[in-house]
């Protein structure tokens, strides 16, 4: 069950933030947002610095870190009911905020567990950007869908965990099925395509993805045409509800089925 | 560049290696063997308890968590230059020694930093058992390869950690070549098949198994075929060492590419 959030001004969370959160540990959400054949990420902006990162926080003493990192979500963007997936941990000694230009506040005169040496856990979702509505909180003047291509520089090593969880996303695609959410209910083989290429950025040939497609068993070919093209209309799919399910559980271990 | 580790007596560790490590934080190594067509994990013994666990520790406070999996292998079970694989962090909030029957020493006053909430850090490596000689550190009375189908109950929650490494392990065969140091130089596909099959641990179709390896793009056919069986002599294969380093970086990406 998720631990109801402490709110602590900035200068509390400075001064005695340990008291509430594990020291050392963070976590870091990289929310991609999929909408038209676009791919996006979700980033915050400081309202002191104007700096842009992902939407992370600290993990509570008796707080799961799944929690936690749903709990910084919501109280940082306003997302909530997203399935957060866990890409990788990042350790490296020199990640503090004193190494990467950031400075504690003149008035602190002992160090503040803010500025030591964090290790921070990585987690991505995929949403429709818009079926969202980002919501910046009080320490952020921003909370705004970026192209992935074109994301500004982030404090820390942040643009490094956004690369991470870009590949992490796209190594899912062979693991697990993708669509559900993103995808009209009925859709043609190129709809489905084009969220494939967008999600990987980079075209894929037509025949073989249809026939990978067709191999892993997840969707069902309708009777129905998508109607209103130039074109000669293309057969409608759907996913099979069940199918789909089974493969988010088990995988779709379609390389050595 | 791996650090010293640092070298303390059990009550040393206890009384104060948070001076020494990070706290709330350790690291779990799941060594998997494959040899000969067994598939087994390398479990260490407490001196004390008498109890088995995974070959796990503590991150210096100035170590990458990285060099810190490594420092941990080698000085718990004596394996070295073996490539490790972050898999998952586990972050449950009741997952402390207290509450899975392991009590501190009643010459402690105060509770140890040993006792907290550990959220840990899991690694695996698969190697060839028949090519490493495990040694237990001074905390271990043994330092053993298990058949990963009969593992006993582990101390903490080490049971889940193996399963989970598991599942990585086998999911990784979607993603990366392997083999090139779990068989002869040369094989043939049943001696692949079977490497494949243990590490599933489920047989697999011989044709589709075939086709699969082969659209990998991996293996070079020899014009040799291999002599001495009472069937028909198979053919011989070898690792094409270009395509298999690229995909080792790169990964297979077999199923969309």
């Amino acid at each position: 069950m998720a631990k109801k959030a402490v709110s602590l001004s900035e200068r509390e969370l400075m001064e005695k933030g340990h008291l509430y959160y594990l020291r050392h540990l963070s976590i870091d959400n990289v929310i991609f947002g999929f909408h038209d054949n676009e791919l996006k990420v979700l980033l915050l902006q400081w309202k002191e610095s104007g700096r842009w990162c992902l939407p992370g926080g600290f993990i509570l003493h008796d707080e799961s870190v799944e929690d936690a990192a749903i709990r910084i979500l919501q109280s940082r963007t306003g997302l909530r009911d997203i399935y957060l997936n866990q890409f990788h941990t990042f350790g490296d000694p020199q990640r503090d905020r004193g190494n990467h230009g950031i400075q504690q506040p003149k008035w602190m005169k002992t160090k503040s567990w803010f500025m030591e040496r964090f290790i921070t856990i990585g987690y991505w979702a995929l949403v429709d950007f818009s079926q969202v509505v980002p919501k910046p909180d009080e320490f952020s003047s921003n909370c705004t869908w970026w192209d992935v291509e074109k994301v500004p520089e982030l404090i820390l090593d942040h643009n490094a965990i956004l690369t991470r969880a870009l590949q992490s996303l796209r190594s899912n695609l062979n693991e697990y099925p993708v669509g559900k959410d993103l995808l009209p209910q009925k859709f043609t083989m190129p709809e489905l395509q084009r969220l494939y290429e967008t999600i990987l950025g980079k075209p894929l040939d037509r025949r073989n993805f249809q026939k990978k497609i067709l191999s892993m068993d997840l969707v069902d070919r309708l009777a129905e045409r998508k109607t209103g093209g130039a074109h000669k209309a293309p057969y409608l799919y759907r996913f099979n509800q069940r199918k789909y399910e089974r493969a988010m559980k088990q995988g779709l271990k379609f390389g050595l089925d």
